[in-house]
């Protein structure tokens, strides 16, 4: 049997993704380099017996959530990669995050085959993969991003078509560089608070009616103890990784670089985020960038 | 006529401030360094006649409101001032901006001489003051803080006790150090969206629901033309000047040298506003920090 | 008559050069997509009357100074380029200023076309250009060093061979991300000596000879007046320009991103030039970094 | 027997210091917190058996070399300090690394005292100290300055006046600001060469002929194997501590905040040596901020 959809990059994201999928009512094959991946994904009603390559001819939708720009352009530019297998009128989704320039060219390559390509990123991490709760930004033509709705919405709750092709990237990218800055000026005046001997709670709770209110602050508060549930609370363990950070961050300078853009605080985001991870703490949340501004937590 | 409230300061934010009071139904004296305005505080009904020196004498509470903590440091221990013309049992309460450690000194030396003192720094700008809707940040003791409120809430409509003495600067301090940061990176967020061919609308708003939501994007967004009420769309006039940022700033910068903290952004948040001011833009929002980063609005 | 030497680019570097390799005694025919710049090098001896393919393939060495590395990418790999056209044997110099990994790639492609290839950016400006006294770095094989040793003496007066394929490319960026923070680092010192009341040439003088000492400060001082031939004492005009400081910063982060290192400073300088060059100072010679700091000069 | 020279503070710079006075020839009496270091100077010849007092009021020269700008004050201020005991016409000379500020304030009491006044802080480290190499960056009005020359010649070999009161400290702040950021930059230099493969041995030896070039990369190379003799190819044992440079990029950034001076890199610079020092690296060589850049040495 042909799925009619193929999933490529059963991950900490992509398998939620795809069994939401699944039991959103979707035949879906997935594919992954580690076969217990895959296996735990037929276990849970994929589809078994049709290779990669097969599944592709035949599908009519191709969803990828893969680590890198490079990973993303080998599975659909490398020889018998999905743009050479893939028929027209196939709907290519990729939900990686990945270079806006890369999206673009992968978008524009689907036109000239025939196909609608979707750039659409992700937020929520694994918890809101799996409850199916996940934010995505599109970048689309309107036919592209109206064909893809019946999918992304087994698997998001919000939905946004952010522009052409690489807008849902470029979002992704801007989004996460602000977000890295927040973090650690959040961190910085939390920390700057203690030193002066406030009370990081109080100091959290005045903020957050005031002009320094951010998601940061409620959300994931990066002061241990300030948010019984933070990763900041737990050791900084779970939540978004010290280098999926660092990764997006890269990701932001390096388009400031080819757009001539500054960003002054983004750039020593990322350069902070790098040491942070070089000393050792690349698997911690995001958040323990509170840990290298102090002594003691 | 002896007032029950000396107001010293009587500026942008001093004026309604005492404004407020009277109408609030308190006898207020107003002096400032400028008789034009002790003269419009007194056609608005303020107290007339008295000097300063007696004022202070006679006065159950001390209201102050100036632009540096050396202006501050003037009024309260210089000679003929504060402490040595009020009476034990007078209420001080400074809502300067000033360093916390400036704070925290005058509320022991009050407390020495039997007074309380506040630090009870705002936010909320001549806006908020006219209309009577500052947030105040204090630092004091409980009885200080108790006896205080009501007068503060003739003036405001948000009180928080942050702590002991020099707990409301601080507050402030981190606070405003932290809407320095948002603001800049913000600006980069946008540019870098623009940059990629984003409408800064959309952009935007996706933030805003995003992990990136910070209240500098929705309430005073830095780009021009995406809210139509904000400083950005009306040249940068009006609003929180770079000056007044970049005073704050350097407060922090003052503070985390003497408390021995990390601020790597807030002292890079800093730089930038000093070379921003340099260029000419002191008077300007503080949102106009998105010009130095790029050509064009 | 078929030429010697081809060489590609006779701007500000490229014409001095080639022109030096004439009064040199080689026969050099020059291209460029100004037929200006092509027939002032006739003028000076150059060879005329022969088409660019037809000499690349007879040449022994090809030279190409150009303004990026798309440009390079598109002179040695595009149809009908250089590595379609020359023989096996050609030696290849580049001594644009370009990415480190393009000039290894390129070195390796010579090598499986049985051509030498060397990276050799220079440093000295178009003064160094024309008094022949450029300083080549260079990465390529042993003998592809050895063999070019005849041609760049003519053109430069130290020759480095730093290391294998792209080794050049590399130092050049080392090297001007260390003088693109020296610089502002020294135009820093200099404004705060200032602001001190300390007269800048004692101060230059006192740190010329203390551990702060530095290239910048004794050849290109920042601060008008100190040295009188400096082009800070003649309105930052001549030097080394701002954006082409800005380039090589941007090589350098671009750099450090793939390769994953820290570099907090140099990323810093980099915006900072991208933001002096977006205030309109792009053709001013880089110490003028100094007016950003400061109010007059 | 009353000394001619009173020296305060025996320390890693101080003790050597007076010990060179000694062997110069001049009869010197030391004073310290630790008993032990007093002992030392009398083994080697100090006076012994006078007070602090007795000495002060009898000495020709008052000499202190002490660790903070508040010690400095407490010493000539404070009850029963220097300014107190001291007659009209002793010479006094602070050697401490201490704020601008504080030094111009000591000089101008000393002035209405009728005493010269010197602040002569130094570089050279202990090791210049003990060698009598010290450098002298002396402010101090012409008389001061010539008087203390026989002084300062048995300690050091380079006295250079600076310019007025408080001018020796800023020129030593001016001089170790940049210090600092060319450390940094060179460290990032050197590794951004070796990810790409460079030996970097190659590569100081070329950025050393370079404009890159600055005393860091020949005299205290940060690269562990580069100089043999250097701290980094000892496990940064000895050197400039980690602590004292952040010392003195802490009273450049406290000084450009009060003289309202833009230092983007030196503020830089001054974070990222306080979260190297809060990991635990504080009593190291100024170099290993090397690793804090990068993985492995």
């Amino acid at each position: 049997m042909n799925p009619e959809v193929v999933f490529i990059g059963l991950g900490n994201m992509g398998f939620p993704m795809a069994h939401n999928l699944i039991k959103g009512g979707f035949s879906v094959a997935g594919f992954d380099l580690l076969q217990s991946n895959v296996d735990r994904l037929i276990a849970e009603g994929g589809i078994q017996g049709v290779s990669l390559e097969q599944a592709v001819k035949s599908a009519k939708v191709v969803i990828t959530m893969l680590p890198s720009s490079q990973s993303v352009k080998n599975v659909y530019l490398g020889e018998g990669g999905v743009f050479e297998q893939a028929r027209p009128g196939t709907l290519l989704i990729d939900s990686s995050t990945i270079s806006p320039e890369v999206a673009k060219e992968l978008g524009k390559q689907a036109g000239e085959r025939g196909m609608e390509m979707l750039d659409a990123p992700v937020s929520g991490g694994p918890v809101g993969a799996t409850a199916g709760t996940l934010t995505f930004m599109v970048g689309a033509t309107e036919n592209g991003f109206a064909s893809a709705n019946a999918y992304l919405q087994k698997m998001g709750k919000a939905l946004y078509h952010a522009g052409p092709h690489g807008s849902g990237q470029t979002v992704k990218v801007c989004n996460n560089m602000l977000l890295g800055i927040t973090m650690i000026g959040t961190a910085e005046a939390l920390r700057l608070g203690i030193a002066n001997g406030l009370d990081p709670k109080v100091l959290t709770e005045i903020i957050s009616k005031s002009s320094g209110n951010n998601w940061v602050l409620n959300a994931c508060n990066p002061c241990p103890g300030v948010m019984e549930k933070a990763p900041a609370s737990n050791d900084y363990a779970g939540g978004f990784g010290v280098d999926l950070m660092l990764k997006d961050l890269g990701l932001a300078v390096e388009n400031a670089l080819s757009t001539q853009c500054s960003v002054p605080l983004g750039a020593n985001a990322r350069n902070l985020y790098d040491m942070h991870s070089k000393a050792g703490n690349g698997k911690l949340d995001y958040g323990s960038i509170y840990q290298m501004l102090g002594k003691g937590s």
